[in-house]
């Protein structure tokens, strides 16, 4: 893992995180907190309904692929601050037993006017599935440390 | 727990959820599993950070705020599917004891042109602290069932 500065970046640049299983049980688990709708939660109710199976909460896929985002350790040590997101986008359903990997492309790098030591990136993170169906995605804006100030 | 179909909607409709507060074991355990970073699991590093304390997940703080949206119960029966999330955008930190509560108001309203038991809603949730500090809003988007389609 080695974290990645502001300037280390640039407008372009992209990788792919490694994948992780959804399974029925982390569907349900997350969604009886924090989601707990019928598609989510209700196996019997989700199997007769539109998707034909249980499927796995938003908010839950956006987590789970935050994750796999921060598990690649390039923000480790060098952010400050997550500001916001944009344009989400819930593309197609995560059904159990699906594997996520998530590309993420640098969109935008803006040094602060007002602080000689950081500045903002923004990322866009794509989430697929096995079939490399897009079921996912979202531009993610965070404030990143320069390498001057690394502690 | 009363389910609003589409057509009982209205631009402009707004109402507050209760409140939920944030502990720090719950701070710590979204962030273990999704979102690791020393600021949120890690109360000595985050004790010497900016913020003085640990602070919560932006991703937890969002799946708390649509839990309480959804107890409302004004979707549960009429919601088809969440389609995303736009300009979601933490403004100040959430910390361990913050209790926080929304204001959720209707923004748009619109009807399906391809399938005439359904249409499309978006709202603008704002969550506040217990001092009516903003710290967090997004305008979320999803399909309503019509009246007609109630099932």
């Amino acid at each position: 893992m080695t974290s990645r500065y502001f300037e280390d970046w640039t407008v372009g640049d992209s990788f792919e995180t490694r994948g992780m299983t959804i399974t029925e049980s982390q569907i349900v688990d997350y969604a009886m907190r924090y989601d707990p709708q019928p598609m989510h939660i209700d196996r019997q109710t989700a199997d007769a309904g539109p998707f034909g199976e249980l499927i796995a909460s938003g908010f839950h896929t956006m987590s789970v692929c935050f994750r796999l985002f921060y598990d690649m350790g390039y923000v480790a040590e060098s952010n400050i601050i997550g500001l916001g997101l944009d344009e989400v986008r819930w593309t197609a359903p995560v059904r159990p037993g699906d594997t996520l990997r998530c590309t993420v492309e640098i969109v935008s790098l803006t040094p602060s006017r007002s602080k000689a030591d950081r500045g903002t990136m923004s990322f866009k993170l794509t989430a697929r599935n096995q079939d490399d169906i897009d079921v996912m995605h979202f531009t993610s804006t965070c404030i990143l440390k320069k390498r001057s100030a690394a502690g």
